[in-house]
């Protein structure tokens, strides 16, 4: 019923008649399709919400109003985390999200949205375009009737906020902290108490003593949440997030039965999402940082290389066991692993040098 | 004439007919485009020739066949380093190139490119984007009646090849070193004999003792180069460019007598392309990284502290010189100066500290 609901729609549009366009070419009839993109964030979230109107922007100019997309935020379509189901079923067509979100589905879900101490914002779409990840990606949501796109990243996100200084791993043990994903699992091994919560809980379990310890973004989302309020150190960057990637994700048979030049457009949008995206990110990140440090009661910390060592060992643990699932995880796992050691090497010698002799320079 | 020469192709094709479509609706008669593509690059270069024509192909699909893009390597329809002269008279429409090599029209171009210990692959999109940075080349390069796009980085290069170990700022006063743009203004300030080489001098002139040392790209493309059998120390990174950028520039006056669905065409397809181009360079310098080290005689090294604190007080001054160049220049030299000022600082405690923690973890 779904299905026909879509034809419907899209014959209608089509009757309906031509994009405008500005040539003095004669007036065209051409199909036109209504497609319904769901996210689990609010319309005009920054960085998220805000660039998936960006995409919806470029797809409607593109193709010259043959796709209309309509836009729900969270909940107003379906439930924030029901997008993934929705796109599934065909009740939605297209969602903008992130795959960890669903990976209740299938622990290979977690490779494409990032791993601890994993890829960072340039290697993770490295891997999918030329390193064979976006064949993976293909053959994991297939498997869901889906058909996904890479759409951008926040970059490398903060550790989190904390009301006492970590020195030890005995300071992590018996800590209340909210930490999303394996970067939980991880926290949760070497002896903290690890809350799921939702974001709007966040602050007020932080006033209330709840919870000792938060991470949420990186400082431009973490400012305007209002989490150096609650807590004075700061621990950058996040192990567990060093550049996780979002989605635009299509129901797979809409996507194949779209002519070809407008299956073009929607992943060149894609692209030019995720160039958008992780850009905007790095912008505002970087223009929120010396503010929040100047004015705000806030004390910057790394955790010990002795903690690092720890959570590295135990991430390498849980990563050998997400991998082991099943045999097209393990493909994933086998594939993203050798790209990380590889990418490590390479950047401690390269980027990782250039950013320290850099700072050392304009400091 | 030319102006001429182009409505002329368009009538054409117009004429010829319609895109074709896998759409079952009825043939579409609409206007089409010829446009030329000229760079200074061989076509199929990797990193940069390559993504040209995956620019190309983007357009030619999301437009359905309305425009054509006819590409010209180097030499082929005009010199190399004719290019921005060719878009700028029309006789072409459109360029792959990077504003560097056009420096001699303004010194402002420099900044569109790179800087040494300047912006990285994300930051300088990241600053045209939302730092008023493509704003203020827009308005650079209308005075020359061009449009340009940003379209993507080859990452931090390397800081070359060279025969002996440089130690001291001593090592390199006297030195016969080949190295591009303003790093080879900074190297001769410090002492350094800057020799300007094309491409296919460098490697002859390495064997015959005529130079040194000699910078070129990453370990991409200097092993595809050759220049790990000449000369036994890789100095990386390279100070000098921290994250240059390429650019699709098209002949202003075309640009803006495009039907605005194509407008949106090209712009998605040059970030589309950015996104391509900075993930490809990033993946095989990563491949190609540890090969280079296990089965070549090669010596890896850095810069002391002390050359880079050199370098960057020789660059500062560099760099407020040519911002004193002209009103505009200097509108352009503030605002990045801003920026990588802003991003130094940001990066160290986060990208940096994140790419040391995972290098440990991996190790």
């Amino acid at each position: 019923m779904k299905r026909r609901n879509f034809m419907k729609r899209a014959g209608l549009a089509a009757a309906a008649g031509a994009a405008s366009t500005t040539l003095a070419a004669p007036a065209i009839a051409q199909e036109r399709f209504e497609l319904n993109l769901v996210m689990p964030w609010p319309k005009g979230t920054p960085g998220v919400g805000v660039n998936a109107e960006r995409f919806v922007q470029r797809v409607t100019a593109m193709s010259g109003g043959r796709i209309v997309i309509r836009l729900f935020g969270a909940g107003e379509l379906v439930p924030p985390f029901e997008s993934f189901d929705a796109v599934q079923s065909g009740s939605a067509d297209i969602l903008h999200g992130t795959p960890y979100f669903w990976v209740g589905k299938s622990k290979a879900f977690n490779y494409f949205t990032t791993l601890p101490f994993g890829l960072n914002a340039i290697e993770l779409p490295a891997w999918l375009t030329y390193g064979g990840g976006q064949a993976l990606w293909d053959e994991v949501y297939a498997g869901f009737g889906l058909k996904p796109f890479y759409a951008g990243s926040s970059g490398v996100q903060a550790g989190g906020w904390f009301k006492t200084e970590i020195n030890t791993i005995e300071d992590l043990q018996g800590l209340k902290i909210r930490i999303a994903g394996l970067g939980g699992e991880v926290m949760r091994r070497i002896g903290a108490v690890v809350v799921l919560l939702p974001p709007g809980e966040i602050l007020p379990s932080m006033q209330s003593g709840a919870i000792d310890a938060a991470e949420w973004i990186g400082p431009w989302n973490d400012v305007a949440f209002g989490l150096q309020k609650v807590a004075k150190y700061y621990y950058v960057p996040a192990f567990h997030e060093p550049g996780p990637g979002l989605e635009i994700t299509l129901n797979k048979a809409r996507y194949d039965a779209l002519p070809a030049d407008l299956q073009a457009i929607l992943q060149a949008a894609a692209a030019a999402t995720a160039q958008d995206t992780t850009t905007d990110f790095a912008y505002h990140n970087i223009q929120a940082f010396e503010p929040l440090i100047q004015d705000y009661d806030v004390e910057l910390r790394a955790f010990s290389d002795e903690i690092i060592a720890r959570l590295g060992a135990v991430t390498r643990e849980v990563a050998e066991e997400i991998g082991a699932t099943d045999a097209l995880t393990q493909k994933v796992h086998a594939s993203y692993i050798d790209f990380v050691r590889k990418s490590a090497a390479y950047q401690g010698r390269f980027e990782e040098t250039m950013l320290r002799q850099r700072r050392e320079v304009w400091a």
